[in-house]
């Protein structure tokens, strides 16, 4: 066991930080947390004093796409379907190959440990050589993540296509070899419904309910995709449909990234299968989207995560994401005349951390029983006045960055540098 | 004469970059460009191999408050008018206080000269001994800069508030104090309509056209502003009347910060009195006031320029700014379903650096005869593929900071770090 004492700030429900001044929280073997509160503990093992430090959770980025790391910060001037035959799958084709892949997947995870992000879920690509190889690089690093190999048989060009029984025996090859006890796992990932064709999704829907593997895909991002899935699946009742049909939507564990346009009809059908929208504010201000109506979404019960969606989104700290979802949520404020209230600062900090954390088991807050993901905060370069430790923390949301992270925790262990 | 080698790129016009891949720019003694292009010149002077670096424009920022820096990433709870009273006037009194003022406005000062920000239009408060201060600050580190010291006579505390004969005798004091020929000059600075008399804004009207000294303000951000506006101003036909009438709104060079809500009539008087609009997209998401229309102030042919707010906007990088400029201006794109075509990144850049500049005199761009204002970027970090030069400025813009900034120069001066 170890002790840690540090200014411990969480977020245990949505409504507020819980703000612990010199607070202790104690961490057992398997890295969990065993003790929280403002007095030192009787047993502490190891005291590991963290002096004027903040002690947060580490952040879950829920969608994002390892392959486009390359296009990171590039290539915004166009919308979303001739965005990705333009720049993101003449980029994902690239990774046919091994050495590219390593390259690259190398700077990817690394820059996840720098930015504090312990927990992802992830798309590869077709390639299950190079998406095995993200993986390993992943349970290297220490990082959890649910990996996927990207299935997709229609609408994409050569080279960037599997077929039904392909996507569905590599996804189960790499379930097997990952297993259903570490900190990666295999994810079922249909691209979306314009690359897969109903052999694709019914073989999709069949492994994930026959292995209880979790799904992630992309949902109603665009007014043009979405007119295409209507053409594609014209008996789907709305998009959301198009993937419930074939037991893709919440029949396991399911993250859909965006939303920007879910109707009423989307709405319910997520809502009764508890499917966790990942909110991706970044992404859909890049691709001029939309603003996904997340205060909407929340007061319908449905569960929102966040996403940094790499290379759509165009940074990788799920601090800017924070701050986006905030202000995207500020514009719907102001475009309603003040009907849909905005994110409070707590609110999307519990998005990126426990809400998000809660797809990979108890993780995101130092509730007791959670997996230890934290990150230590040096602010000494912020903290240049005497600002409160509310103050403290929402600086360094809004104004730090990787440089002010000291620390980096995931399920209990202290991360070293993955190399790059 | 000194001559830089590196890879030159700027925004002559809106339209395109200007890239010179192993170009060449040579400065004269007074800081002026003199020659630019891809072969070496006949005449360099010393010649300085800036190797593989980028050599780019510096940053125009044109809307900021110097003394809310304390407050920077702080506060961001409330809309504009119940913000000032409770985050933003508490803090601006505390500048009565010159030891006070020292202290944030050296941190202010290196923050500018730490992101790049080579000239502002910035606001200080009422205090004109803290406001000389600031100005002394800002010619010690070689920045350009005009200083506003605010007019407010109402609706502020205690304090806060000085009246007409003061505002013109200190502002008055301060032009003279800093002369017209250096980098750093006073301009006449009404806070807004709602916290200027008649009188007030009389006098400030005569000093402005008396003297020729430029004029900022804040215009149309919000709707409760505006409505407090049209209440006390009941005889102006729109808020940028209500200065108009006064002559500030163009009688001298002017700038207006906001601009969410102009409506048509506004425009147009914007446009026949040649009023700059001060663009602050990260203010105005943060703020919940809205979105400028940016595109549709370029059509109507207004100048516009680029400002952080601070601290209404959260961060003092114009590189931030030059991001929600674009991604604004997207979402404008995505709700005209397509009408307003968004800002190109090329665009962007240039209302930085040329447009802002413009304030200045030959600023922004690296044409025969504008002040050599650069920044030298070092992206080795970033550049670890094969990015082509317009990627490479891309990914700087984008996911850069001011790690990668390895040179500053003002008027052909580079300047050193000031003093925290």
């Amino acid at each position: 066991m170890r002790t840690y004492k540090a200014h411990i700030i969480d977020t245990p429900s949505p409504d507020a930080f819980r703000i612990l001044e010199n607070g202790y929280v104690s961490v057992s073997e398997e890295g969990r947390v065993v003790y929280i509160g403002s007095q030192c503990p009787v047993e502490t093992g190891e005291l590991v004093d963290l002096g004027d430090r903040l002690l947060i959770p580490a952040f879950c980025d829920l969608h994002l796409h390892a392959p486009q790391y390359r296009n990171n910060g590039l290539a915004m001037d166009l919308e979303l379907l001739p965005w990705l035959n333009k720049y993101t799958f003449p980029e994902e084709m690239k990774f046919a190959h091994v050495d590219y892949a390593r390259r690259i997947y190398s700077r990817f995870v690394h820059e996840l440990w720098m930015q504090g992000t312990m927990r992802v879920s992830v798309f590869a690509t077709v390639h299950p050589e190079a998406t095995r190889l993200l993986a390993d690089l992943l349970r290297k690093a220490g990082l959890g993540a649910y990996v996927g190999l990207v299935a997709m048989d229609r609408n994409a060009p050569d080279g960037l296509r599997n077929n039904a029984l392909q996507a569905f025996s590599e996804t189960t090859n790499l379930d097997r070899y990952l297993g259903r006890e570490g900190l990666v796992r295999a994810i079922v990932t249909p691209r979306f419904i314009p690359s897969c064709s109903e052999e694709m999704l019914t073989a999709l829907g069949r492994l994930a309910n026959e292995s209880g593997l979790p799904v992630q895909s992309h949902l109603s991002e665009n007014m043009h995709e979405i007119d295409w899935v209507h053409q594609l699946e014209p008996d789907a009742t709305c998009y959301g449909d198009a993937y419930h049909k074939y037991g893709l939507f919440g029949q396991t564990p399911t993250l859909m990234a965006h939303c920007c346009y879910t109707n009423p009809q989307e709405t319910q059908l997520m809502r009764l299968n508890n499917v966790c929208i990942v909110h991706c504010p970044t992404s859909n201000t890049n691709l001029a989207s939309g603003m996904a109506p997340i205060r909407h979404f929340l007061n319908n019960g449905i569960k929102v995560a966040l996403g940094t969606d790499i290379s759509g989104g165009h940074y990788m700290s799920m601090l800017r994401v924070i701050q986006y979802a905030i202000q995207t949520s500020k514009i719907h404020y102001a475009q309603s005349q003040g009907k849909m209230p905005f994110l409070s600062l707590a609110e999307a900090f519990y998005l990126a951390t426990k809400s998000g954390g809660s797809f990979f088991g108890k993780v995101g807050c130092f509730d007791l029983g959670y997996d230890f993901d934290a990150l230590v905060i040096d602010d000494a370069y912020l903290n240049f006045d005497h600002y409160t430790l509310p103050e403290r923390l929402e600086r360094f949301i809004y104004i730090g960055d990787d440089r002010d992270i000291r620390m980096r925790f995931c399920q209990g262990r202290l991360l070293p540098e993955p190399p790059l």
